[in-house]
């Protein structure tokens, strides 16, 4: 169902700007532009992504166990918003309709979001968290391959850092109250990041040279479960 | 439960700035400064308000028809979100905590809140728009009263105008598809309007001299009626 057109645009790699993947080294190497879907599908994909988001939040926003949190994670909502106007800016600027680039990743992405849904409130937040934290990362390491001037801003708008000190206050404060909210979370955590990585992996799957493609996404992976780690470290949680 | 201080403020009035409504003359020279509520309270009560609008924007952007509606409605909701959060950065300003400021109002917004719920996702949509339509038109009528540098920037987040082209065009589309629509909605916009004077009018009836207020506030209900049925007419319906 997606599609990733191969050997389009190769090119050296352009660094991905102000990506949070900076300092990594190694797998930042990679060259992945060539896996890089063509530029209106990943706009539409990731606008799509970004809006599902939103949305999950808003869900969050409205059912905050105070209005501290409540005003906080509204902050948060406003950011993915704000990274799915910036992506739908970049398909009206190619005269592209939004919703048509959109429509092809509908069903995954909300079946996607289906299964991110916790049992609570907590664990809600925490999937929101550390897929949107895992599938930004990782479509920004895929900007390489579109052209340049468009990676910058699409990269600029995937990377630019979030209210995440909110979210972690909220969580904390849950953990707090209730002693055993954090191994569930921790557990939680754990079954996310697997369903994420099946979720990006699924998207280059769909290609003729699926084996090749997953030996070279590997090591990125690695990288993107370094990420997770530190996330899940910051709550306190072992990923 | 809404605190309203009398006669605190008494100046020249100083002219809304932006307000939609400085075109329509008469009830806009009648002097309310004396009827806003303290910095505070105007800031809690507007910044929940908004916060309210966001939330329903949040669902009906969860349950659009279609792809197209959903992105354009997201725009709206994002435009409410930053109405909240430029109250709350004024009572940031003031070192209020904005949790704090926005509890008193939290019952009797969400209260109304429920209240401007349709049957289905078309009368939520019209619920809002009139809704926060009126009561934004209201409040701005009220900042006259606030310290000046403060009223001007309240003002222009109160009068900030909206994407009303997106939800016009929604509910116009609704319309052409189910000929019933129409008359629904014009049944649920006079049921809202009438709600919505009863909020705006119970937060001055709070007061001890509630007769005269009301004689006073009379006009400027008026022009907002008159600001409601041209929402309503753009929209091909009787208000």
């Amino acid at each position: 169902m997606f599609e990733w057109l191969f050997g389009r645009r190769r090119r050296a790699k352009a660094p991905v700007l102000g990506s949070r993947l900076d300092a990594i080294g190694a797998a930042d190497r990679i060259d992945l532009s060539d896996l890089t879907p063509d530029l209106v599908s990943f706009l539409g994909q990731t606008a799509y992504l970004e809006l599902a988001v939103f949305q999950s939040l808003g869900r969050v926003v409205a059912e905050a166990p105070n209005l501290t949190v409540k005003e906080g994670i509204s902050v948060v909502a406003g950011e993915a918003l704000a990274k799915h106007h910036g992506l739908v800016a970049e398909l009206r600027k190619k005269k592209v309709d939004p919703a048509s680039a959109m429509e092809p990743f509908t069903q995954a992405i909300d079946r996607f979001e289906v299964l991110t849904r916790g049992r609570d409130w907590y664990e809600t937040l925490l999937g929101i968290y550390i897929t949107a934290g895992f599938l930004d990362d990782f479509f920004a390491r895929l900007v390489t391959g579109l052209p340049r001037t468009v990676a910058a801003r699409v990269s600029a708008v995937l990377t630019t850092p979030g209210s995440d000190e909110v979210i972690i206050a909220a969580l904390r404060e849950g953990m707090a109250t209730d002693p055993d909210l954090g191994a569930r979370l921790a557990l939680w955590g754990r079954r996310l990041v697997g369903d994420t990585q099946l979720v990006a992996r699924s998207a280059i799957a769909a290609s003729d040279s699926a084996e090749g493609i997953h030996r070279r996404i590997e090591p990125v992976f690695t990288d993107l479960l370094g990420a997770h780690s530190r996330r899940m470290d910051e709550l306190g949680l072992t990923a």
